[in-house]
């Protein structure tokens, strides 16, 4: 059966106070839901997105077979994350450019529009934003929340900043902190759109153009980033361009500016279609909020100090090929729950796909979330639950 | 002693054929030899640079106490390649920026700069005009040829078109081809450099004018691609960056333009630097030169059946942490050179600084760099020979 999803918006009033001390006035969160509101308001998952995504997490919208949300393999009916016994929201971040409040919304103070003067939002921002949508939408407690890579953060720092309001986190994909590398690959693809000249200061949109050279360049230099040298290897190698018969040519033909090799041609079209919907602000508020989350850094880097805040049950999951959030940055936080007597799952799953594995449909993968969730639905219906 | 370093230069009239199909009518190669060529003429070195080199390769220009040669810690009197036994010969490879002929200078079909007009060049083509070279300066045979990385890649490509020219080859940190995600890398920078407004089709020069913003941009991408994760995080980790008093500061600022972290500033640092002096259709070359090498691809990818040609003694050298020419690759080239039975020493030094080891004074790959000279020079003095 399909999932049809509906997005929807909820319009914020009260001003949210920001950790670089400034706030945001008024805003909007999109976001959607799938499957049904228990009647104990139990069964609520909340799903935060990484960099390029959005509240469209599973589903397709009615009339269009190919909108499928992102991580369409893990939610649905049936599915890792059944709808059938879960109410599912997903919720795109302020700052983010798919329907929430960013840099291409009119900034209330000023009437024009936001660009380079948003902001900078947080991890712990967006978890406050995200906590608000859910008193909205009269949810108290989350049987779960999870999330992948930036997203995995976010579930890290629900189970922190709200630790009674979370009874199982997923962190997939993630890592407690960026390391020198990850921030090093954020700011070359920050200093590509930066020193754009279409990016005038951020505040393009005036000028009717779009920094597209330098979203190109951050979104292959990602792409490269998010897969795997075996993956690369497996599936592009040496292989020359194609032809328009899909033909692998096997000549040179000595360009240094043509594409000559298939692994070019798929980066420049990944950039180019990066380029054509991604906005250029957004990307800078994006790496920048995975630059600066750290729990551990208000503990003087200790870790287990860190988390000792979080109380809920937690499942890890790693990727054995994910060079930008390796499993060794996963065992860092397994320990530091583990040194606080929390209950942990932890689960290294041999994959080849680099940091993409976690969007992809692996078996295995897929089952140790779907025996996590089975767990927590079986819980929830054997626990006694308080009259609402 | 220090070593002191005069740069030469060589006019070459007879046009030099490419692979690409295309020559290069009359060109100058800028080198540097240091040391004493004996009367027998066997005791030359040929050193081969890597992507950002040159032919000052050792010692230092008079009255310039700061201008060490790149492989300084390797070569001169006493050192590994030792000086006081052999010729040493540097040369920079044409196309380059440094001295020989390359893109920054007159075409003499057009009596314009060449610019982007300036033919692929390829390893192969590198290593035929390094040999016309060895003719001008009366040198049949090398006792042995060296160099890292791309250098490397010359090395290993002299043992196949010249195996007779060739006692020894030493290819450190190098491999036997680039894989996609070195590729990848280098098209990222690439595009950076050519959709630079600044770029003009590779023709700048005559707009007076500069591609600096790709430049940069290619730089950072490269230097992040040289170091490991490890001596990354060690070097910069997540410091915030420092004051105009080298203290690190403790608070975030929150700008997703500003310099936050060291690492950044290092980084834009590194850009800035190599921005103002190398050549961005240098650049574009020297890249492509690394991306078409690939003695295998004649032999439908058999490289045990492409390095059945050499005839030299071999010395691999790779380091654990080299992630853009792992161990891995070196391993293969070590494989097929014994599938032929060739003499083979191999030494994959456990260092920590990723790529860029091969240019640092690790002890224990001098050491090894050292005694493969030595026997070399012994070997070179117990053999008999022929009178002059």
């Amino acid at each position: 059966m399909t999932l049809v999803a509906h997005a929807q918006s909820m319009h914020f009033e009260t001003p949210l106070p920001l950790q670089c001390g400034a706030s945001v006035r008024a805003y909007d969160l999109a976001y959607e839901t799938y499957g049904t509101l228990n009647a104990d308001r139990s069964n609520a998952v909340l799903i935060c997105h990484a960099l390029n995504a959005s509240h469209h997490v599973a589903g397709v919208y009615a009339g269009q077979d190919k909108s499928e949300g992102w991580w369409d393999t893990m939610i649905g009916p049936g599915k890792p994350v059944d709808t059938d016994r879960f109410f599912v929201i997903g919720v795109n971040n302020l700052g983010s450019c798919f329907g929430s409040t960013g840099p291409m919304h009119l900034n209330p103070d000023t009437g024009r529009v936001y660009g380079a003067d948003f902001p900078v939002v947080t991890v712990e921002d967006w978890v406050d934003a995200q906590a608000r949508l859910l008193d909205a939408l009269g949810i108290r407690t989350l049987a779960a929340v999870m999330g992948g890579s930036l997203g995995g953060m976010q579930a890290l720092s629900w189970s922190l900043r709200y630790p009674e309001r979370v009874r199982h986190a997923a962190v997939i994909a993630s890592a407690p902190n960026l390391n020198a590398e990850n921030i090093a690959f954020n700011e070359v693809a920050r200093r590509a759109i930066v020193t754009d000249p279409d990016f005038h200061g951020g505040h393009f949109y005036q000028h009717d153009v779009v920094p597209k050279r330098g979203l190109r360049i951050a979104r292959m230099i990602g792409h490269i980033t998010y897969l795997s040298d075996d993956v690369m290897n497996a599936k592009f190698g040496r292989d020359l361009r194609r032809s328009v018969g899909e033909v692998a040519q096997d000549d040179y033909r000595y360009s240094t500016q043509d594409v000559e090799f298939q692994i070019e041609s798929y980066l420049r079209y990944q950039g180019d279609k990066f380029s054509e919907y991604f906005d250029a602000n957004t990307y800078l508020l994006i790496t920048r909020a995975l630059d600066y989350f750290d729990p551990a850094r208000e503990h003087g880097g200790n870790l287990a100090q860190a988390l000792a805040a979080a109380t809920a049950k937690f499942l890890l999951v790693s990727f054995t090929t994910d060079w930008r959030f390796s499993p060794a940055r996963s065992r860092e936080m397994v320990k530091a729950l583990l040194d606080n007597g929390r209950h942990v799952s932890y689960a290294e799953v041999d994959a080849p796909h680099g940091h993409d594995a976690f969007l992809l449909d692996d078996p295995r993968y897929l089952a140790v979330v779907r025996a996590w969730f089975a767990r927590i639905a079986a819980d929830s219906e054997s626990e006694p639950v308080a009259a609402p």
